[in-house]
C-alpha cells in the first residue's frame, strides 16, 4: 500500500515548546560568498570566510543528503538531516538553510529552539503533532494535530537547542540546586535526570 | 507505477537566469503578529498591520493548500503555489515562506528573480534543469542537471519578476525604440513579442 | 553590617541554561517614536504606534521604577523588575532595554532565554553563579561563581522564555507522551511537574 | 549653444524594465574599515577585507573619475561610470556608492536591476526617459519623460544585472528550449539573440 | 565665461567636524510603499503609513525641486535643498535620498552630522574644503581641498544635527555651566554664544 | 554616613547635546565568536577577526574593570569605564556594552554622542542633570534633574564622539575661518578654544 503525502505547511515558532527567534543574517555583500574550510585558518570571522568568486562552481550550491530516508532507531524515534552552509558552502551569506526530519511512529523532535532562525514546515507523509509555546507570561500553546517532514529555516546556520539536553545534559552539568529549584521537583529527579544518557539529536 | 522521488536540495540565487537578492526582512519586535485583512484599513504599513496578539489563533499558523497537485496546462507548463503570508498571516514579520511547483513534462518556471529573498529548492519527485546566471560583468551559469519542488524563501512576501512578462508584457507597455536597442533585435520581434499574451506565472 | 557591592560586568548569552539570541530591532527611520498605548486601536504593528513626535516630553524617557527593592519571596527566590519599552515608551525604535533582579539568599532566575536580545549583566552587591549553555551538538556550560543585578538587553522587547515554565507550565498542556519521551523519565514524573503551580516569573 | 542643465530627482526601484531590491549592507562596527586589495588573499569575507585604520588616508575616501565624460560609441549608446568600493575603498561598510551615466542622444542605459540596492537618479543635462515595472502579478509600468546623469544606490557594492545579457548572453548558454518557452517565441529568434555579441555594460 | 565643473566624489563619514553613522533602513516588505500624508493620523508608525499601492503613481516618485539654484544671503552662505521622503514619497521604504547644497563663495555647510545614515558627496561646479573628524579618543581630521555639491544619503529620512545649533541654540537652553565646563571657557562666551540668533540650517 | 542609590533608569538617546543614532550591529551567524587580538593580523574586517570557538573559556565572558571607582580629578570632572568589546571579548557580535561613569561632584560627562548605539543610564548615587537635544530643526532640549551611573549601549563598539574635542581639539586642526562662521563668534574666541588642552574624555 502506498503511503500518502500530505502538503500541511506550517509557520512555526518552535515546535512543541518554546517560541522562536528570528535574528535575520547579515546582507551579502556580493553575488555569492562560497564558504572556505574552516581548518585551514588559525582565525575565524562571524560566519565563513569564502572562497575566490572566480573558482566557485556548481557543486558549491548542490546537495542530495536529503535524498535517502534515515534509521530512526534512537531513543526519540527521529533524526534531523541538516541541509545548511556546513553541508551547502554556497549557503554562505544567503541567510536560508533545510532540514529533512524521519519520525519513526510515535517519534518526535523534542521541544527545541533555533536562536538565530523562523521556521517553515511542511508534512510530506504521515501526519504530526507540531505546536509551539508563546513567551512569559502567557505561555500559550498552539498546536494542530497531523511523517517525513522538510522544514526551511531563515539562516545559513540556525542552531539548535533541545531543551531537555541543554538543561540536563550539559557538560560539565548545571548544578542540581539550580535545577531543583528551576523545575520545582525532588533533588532526585534531578540527579536521575542528569544521569540519563543524552541522544545527541541535533 | 509508483514515481519515485528525489530529494536534492538546491541553494538557489535565482531560477535558471538572473542572480537573486537576499534583503533580510526586518525583525519581529514581538512573539508574533499575525497581518491582518488589508481591506479595512485606508492607510497601509511597510509589511502588514496586525490582529490583537491576545486573538492568535492555531489556524493563522496553518495552510493546506500545498497538499493539491495542480493543472499544469498553461504555455509555461508549471503552476506555482505560494505559501507567504498572504495565505499564512501568521508568518508576518518572521522572514520565511514556501511554494510549490508543478511541472508538466518539459514544462518550466520562465526566469525569474525574487526582489526580496534567497530561495532554497528541494526536488521531490521528477528531474528539473535548475541554474541561475551572475551578474554583470561576468553573467556566469550555473547548472545540474536533475518535477514536483518545493522552495523555501527568506522573506513573507518574497515577490516575483518573471522577466519575460516584465519586459514585455508590462502595463503600459516599455518603448519599443527602448527594447530593440537593449535586445538588439529588429524592431518586429519585439513589436511580435509586446503583441503575445503574456501568462499572468506568478 | 554593610553589603559590599561589586561591580563584575558579564556578557551573557543566556541564563545558567539556553544559549541566547540576538535579532537586532529594526532601526529607527526618525529620531523618536514614543510608543502609543495599545489599548485605542483595533489594528497592530510590528513593534508599537506612536504618538505625535510633536507632543513627546521628557517623562516618555524616565523611569523610577528601578528604585525600588523587590519583595523575593516566591518559590524561585528572585524578582525581575523590566525597564522596557511598556514602561518606557520613548525605548519605542531604540533597540534597547534594562532589567533589575532581586535575588534572595539562594534564590535564582530560573534557565531562561531572550528570543529577541543579547544581554550583558552587571553584579551590584552578592555574588551570584552565573552561566549559558551553547547550543546542539556541544552543550557546553560557561560559569563563574560570584545578588542584585542590572542587566542590560539589545531590545526595545526582549521577552522571556522560562525553560521550566513554558515545557511545563504552557495552557493548554503540552501532551505528557511528548514530554515523557523527550525528558526520558517516567511518565509520573511529568504528570508531578505539570500539576505544579509555576510561579509566573516574567 | 550651451546645453542647459536640469535637477530632476527620480527615486527608482529599477531603471526602464524591473523592480529593484533594496539590500540593506550590514552595519559597521567601527568608524571606517578601508578596503584593502583582494589579490593578497587566498580567502574571501563578506564584503571586504581591511586595512589597519591607523593607516586610513584622505586619498582612500576621493575619486575624481566621475569628472571626464566617457565615450558613449559602443551599441547602447551609454557609458556607465562607477564610483563604488573598487573605486573608492573608504566606502566599505558605508552602504553607499554612485554613479556617472554618460549618454549618446537616443543611447539608453538598457532595462536592468541591481540586486542589492535602491537607486535615486539626478539628471544633470538633457532630458531621460525613465521608469520602472512593478513585480508579479501586475507589472505596471511607471514613467515620466526627460542626459548627464547621476545615481546614488544604497550599497558598496550594489551590482548590476543586465537583463537582455543576463537571459541571451550567458556563459556557458542558457538551454535554448528553456528561453524558446520562456519568451514564447520561434526557437529562431532564440538562436539569433544568442548569436549577437552582447556589449559588456556594466 | 562659463564655471567649469568637477566631479569629484567624496566618501563622507561626515563633513568638517563629526563622524557620521550608518544605521540602515529597516528593508522593504513590498515593491513600493508610497508615504501618505502624516495629517490624517493621531497615530504614528517608525517610519510613514503608506498609501494603497494601487493607487501609486508616477509623480510620487518625481521632485524637480533639485532644479532651482537657491539663495545663499544667509550667515553661513549655504543653503540645502532636500529630496527626502518629505519630497519624495516613494522613497519610503527605499533607504537612501539626497541634497543639492549651493554654496556662496566663502560659504559653508556648518560642522554636522547625520544620525541616520552614510554621506557620499559630488562637486558640480567650483571648489570645496570637505573633510571628517573621526570618533574618540583620536579625532583625526581628514581633509581635501576642492561649490555646487550633490550629496547622496542611505536613508530616506537622514536627519541632520548642526552642532552649533544643537548646542548653543536649543530649546530651551543647555544649562551654560554644562557649556562652560564642556567647552572649557569663561562663562561670557557661553552666554554670548547662547544669545546669538542661529540660522535654521536644515 | 552612607550614600543612598538611586536607580532612574533613562532612556537616553544622547546626552544633554547631540541626538543619537541606533545602527543595529549585524547579527550572529553562530553562538559566539571571542574576539581575536588585532595585533597579530596584518588585514582587518568590519567587527573583530574571532577565535576556534572550541577554544572558547569562561574568562573571554566577564570582566571586573567596573567593580573599582576612578579618580575623577580631571578638567570635565567625570571618568568613563568601559566595558565593550575590547574589554570583555566574548561580547563580539553580541551588539551590546555597558560603561560606568564616576561623577566628582558638579562633574560633566560633556556633550557628545555615540555613532552606532542607543543608550540607557542608569543613576545608582548621587543625582545627575541629563538630557538630549533633537536633531534639526527644532533641537528641542529634553531633561530632567536628578552621581556614579552605569549605562548600556546597543552595540559591541559603540563609538564616542565628545563634541568639543572633535570640534576644537583635531588633529590637524579645522580651519579656524570654518568655525568662526560656523560658531559666529571672533575669530579668537576660535582660536582660544583650539589653544586648549582638550581632556581625552574617552
Amino acid at each position: 500500500m502506498a503511503s500518502t503525502y500530505y502538503f500541511i505547511t506550517i509557520a512555526i515558532l518552535a515546535l512543541a515548546s518554546v517560541v522562536l527567534v528570528r535574528a535575520s543574517d547579515p546582507s551579502p555583500l556580493q553575488d555569492f560568498c562560497v564558504a572556505a574550510n574552516d581548518s585551514k585558518n588559525a582565525v575565524f570571522v562571524n560566519g565563513k570566510f569564502c572562497n575566490d568568486p572566480k573558482l566557485a562552481k556548481a557543486e558549491d550550491f548542490f546537495f542530495s543528503g536529503l535524498l535517502t530516508p534515515r534509521n530512526t532507531s534512537n531513543p526519540v524515534g527521529s533524526t534531523v538531516t541538516q541541509a545548511n552552509v556546513v553541508q551547502i558552502p554556497g549557503l554562505n551569506t544567503l541567510g536560508i538553510s533545510m532540514v529533512r526530519i524521519d519520525y519513526a511512529p510515535y517519534g518526535q523532535n523534542p521541544p527545541h529552539t533555533h536562536p538565530r532562525a523562523s521556521e517553515i514546515l511542511v508534512v510530506l507523509e504521515g501526519s504530526l503533532y507540531v505546536g509551539f509555546v508563546t513567551s512569559n507570561p502567557d505561555n500559550r500553546l498552539f498546536t494542530k494535530t497531523n511523517a517525513v517532514a522538510l522544514a526551511a529555516l531563515s539562516s545559513q546556520n540556525p542552531g539548535v537547542i533541545t531543551i531537555a539536553n541543554a538543561v540536563f545534559g550539559s557538560d560539565p552539568k548545571i548544578s542540581a540546586d539550580v535545577l531543583t529549584k528551576a523545575f520545582q521537583v525532588d533533588k532526585k529527579v534531578v540527579d536521575y535526570l542528569q544521569a540519563q544518557f543524552w541522544w545527541p539529536n541535533n
